[in-house]
């Protein structure tokens, strides 16, 4: 048998013996390393070097020659892919790269990714992710004590806040009515979810992915800095019901993305009891400050409600994604709400304790180690460096707004009162218009420019966005600490430079 | 102001300059990279070396130290709890784990994998993932051009093939009525989704949470291989019309879970056709198949579908996760279907063509650039040596299908189409047993304590599970092309050793 079966397949394998060669691919490996610490860490943190090396899309497409062919390449082409890969990259390291709501190099926590890719498994059994599942669990647990949750809680990490506010909208509906689970909504009422006009859109996504609609996502207005008005909340929720409709959860939003603004969650809480609702609060961005005890207050109530969205990949820096769920309830309604019992994964006559296995908490099967990342990077720095790390952030956001009021032609959208700083930059030609409609509509087209020239020129990379009525205006976070303040003087002088002849 | 401010935050931070140090993190990186490549890679990959070192819950936790302090750990500390992680990790690389749909060291994806991690970036938008954005594209492309769409599709990579799957359910759900995601689905009729009884449990999860209901996936029966029958499709359809439930959408499934069973995708488009039914193919492990000139026949009429869900992670190897789902279709419907137009991320008067800005076909806001490790690894084996690990991966089930039938106390479950060998072991006490139900109820505590010595042992790791009235049997699967014919032979001997007291 085995000589017909062998050339049956000859030519192309060879059953008899492993066709992989190890010692190529651990000195490609090696290689390969290299060129990360190199280009990925050494360069793309040196303030001298560029932020990003633009290209429009046709440009790099031919730059990086994309096409799959039948034929493999040589290992120095593959390693000059590497380099290509990283030299194109955005350099999010960068003490310059202020573009997203994460930034900056933080080492433990890149290790902890590496080791997740080398080790390569799922967090759906102890059995395969037995060191996973555990550090999943112990970084929970921590960070249900932060929130302050007394009597614990359950939660699972998920790949983006978007998903975690998911969760909470699916576990809010399952605590109204969990046959929903196996009937769906047809003959359900309409259900209805309460959350500020300045919410991450993940809110509307969900509720359209989840068969709500995003009609049925009422918006509540926000004061004049971005909190949800506790008394515009109440009224929504008696318009709904007064339209025949069931008010189910209230999303509050625990640093917004453009402004940084933090809703009442004590109020809010107040009015969710009244009215039986469940409260999640999206923290995904604001959740960090619950680590600072200078700060914590913006989250005033949080030990209240019922679950958490919490991404340590934005403020405290893990890599990305580390994305936590945290729910205050203790009776498994994670669990009951997503599980569907695969006997070929969860089976039940395992020699261990099978609640360990924690896969069936999620609507995902193959699920990424996250917490490992948040685990090793918290070991590394401790609580204090942690909490040291947000208290350093919001003191760079205050010397930037101080700065913002110093100088001629800029202007503060609000005080920020978290990380986010927002404000205008009027270019000289307009700093002696009157305030009117126009001057704002000339306004709305500054940021822009400035953003494409800061790109092209590789400089740095600074968000900005238009807000509801609000023209253009820059969005600066400051994250990494590898930030100085020169690096901010930098910033506001670099936008003037590139903007003053507009 | 400069003085007081600096004195206001003396002691924990200094605004003036960096905290951090590159060279600090540069030597941390380069001494983890070492063990990584020392523990992750080679010794993982040693077939001398153990599959797992097995600790129960208790014990490992011991082991691993896992509490979160106030203060933080030297790097040679941090350091050991990199050995640590690794050391107690199952080596789902070493040659004799078989445990789950992935398997095997792949150097190319993984250092892809690293540089995802290193360059730290979120594809949502151009402006920011210029590299992976392309390299998605160019991947989907590829992908589609392989299916066989000949007028071109559209696609994106998700975390995990559930995912994918509920990104099929939720196209087809829109494309049926666009308004259920203004709306959702309280006045809606009742919507039912067509699977088979051996489909994977993400389609119900996702009926679950997309507010369907897990009892309107109507379960096709299967035959005796596991695959669909088409009448019976065709039998539920009526049926759920007859009730006046409004089918729209079928699953075929592409290679399930257990058996590996392909469900006639030709015969079921005919069906889907005459009823206008979306068709799914859910070819999360059956996808590879389509690279193989040889076996490509077991997706016969794929070109005819309207999606797909394709995880390269699984027999192609391709680092975890990497998972994409590609639709037929050619009028934007993933964009029309998810999109929520933030207009912080989506801004629309930016300098580039912002359809790069694929971020909005999405339900998550943060998504990790999975295609670039695909595509790294296409370009160093080309489509032929992908084709070539599909063909070997079978070959190898072939081989071991013969194995088991040449020797005493291994019986085949059924002959393998695909990957899985699925197969009993009987010890020698219940080998002269009348077929009956006390042997079946005997035989199904065979493998559970086989799975724990083998566990226990650390020699290998093989998958089980009941199936339906099926006892539990085991299932094999070789992906890694470290597996050679001596790794198999082993895996029947260590079986038989470890269960033949039973």
């Amino acid at each position: 048998f085995i000589s017909s079966y062998n050339l049956d397949c000859s030519g192309s394998f060879d059953v008899n013996s492993s066709t992989a060669d190890e010692q190529v691919a651990e000195s490609f490996i090696r290689q390969a390393m290299e060129i990360i610490v190199d280009e990925a860490v050494k360069k793309a943190t040196n303030v001298q070097e560029k932020v990003c090396e633009w290209h429009s899309p046709e440009q790099l497409k031919k730059l990086l020659d994309l096409e799959l062919r039948d034929g493999g390449e040589a290992e120095s082409e593959i390693l000059q892919r590497c380099r290509d890969a990283i030299r194109y990259s955005v350099k999010t390291s960068h003490p310059r790269f202020f573009n997203q709501l994460y930034a900056g190099m933080e080492p433990y926590s890149m290790v902890a990714s590496f080791i997740a890719e080398a080790v390569k498994t799922n967090l759906y059994t102890y059995e395969v992710a037995p060191v996973f599942t555990l550090m999943e669990d112990a970084v929970l647990r921590k960070m249900i004590k932060v929130i302050g949750w007394e009597e614990g809680g359950d939660g699972i990490f998920n790949p983006g806040g978007s998903l975690s506010n998911m969760y909470a909208v699916n576990l809010a509906r399952y605590r109204y009515c969990p046959d929903f689970k196996e009937v769906g909504m047809f003959s359900a009422p309409r259900l209805v979810i309460l959350t500020s006009q300045e919410c991450h859109y993940s809110i509307s996504k969900g509720a359209a992915l989840m068969g709500i609609g995003t009609k049925n996502v009422y918006t509540v207005p926000t004061d004049e800095r971005g909190r949800m008005i506790p008394s515009a909340l109440e009224e929504k929720i008696m318009l709904a019901k007064s339209e025949g409709a069931v008010p189910f959860m209230v999303n509050a939003t625990a640093g917004t993305t453009v402004l940084g603004a933090f809703d009442p969650i004590d109020e809010i809480a107040d009015i969710c009891e009244k009215h039986n609702l469940w409260l999640h609060v999206d923290a995904c961005w604001g959740g960090a400050a619950i680590m600072s005890k200078k700060h914590k207050h913006l989250l005033k109530g949080i030990h209240r409600v019922d679950s958490v969205a919490w991404n340590p990949h934005k403020m405290l820096m893990a890599s990305l994604q580390c994305s936590a769920f945290l729910v205050r309830d203790k009776t498994s309604l994670l669990q009951h709400c997503h599980s569907a019992r695969a006997s070929y994964l969860f089976q039940q006559d395992k020699f261990y304790d099978v609640s360990y296995d924690t896969g069936d908490k999620s609507v995902q099967c193959s699920r990424k180690p996250d917490a490992f990342k948040f685990w090793l990077m918290w070991k590394a720095l401790g609580s204090r460096e942690l909490e040291q790390r947000v208290d350093r952030a919001l003191a760079m956001a205050r010397y930037l707004a101080e700065e913002i009021k110093k100088r001629e032609g800029f202007r503060l959208v609000l005080e920020p009162e978290y990380a986010n700083v927002c404000f205008w930059y009027l270019p000289p030609s307009m700093r002696n218009l009157p305030e009117s409609p126009e001057l704002w509509k000339k306004l709305h087209t500054v940021a822009p420019v400035v953003k494409q020239r800061m790109m092209k020129k590789g400089s740095m990379m600074v968000g900005y966005q238009p807000l509801g009525e609000k023209a253009n205006f820059f969005r600066m976070v400051v994250i990494s600490p590898q930030v100085s303040r020169q690096d901010l003087d930098f910033v506001l002088n670099e936008i003037h430079n590139l903007g003053k002849d507009l």
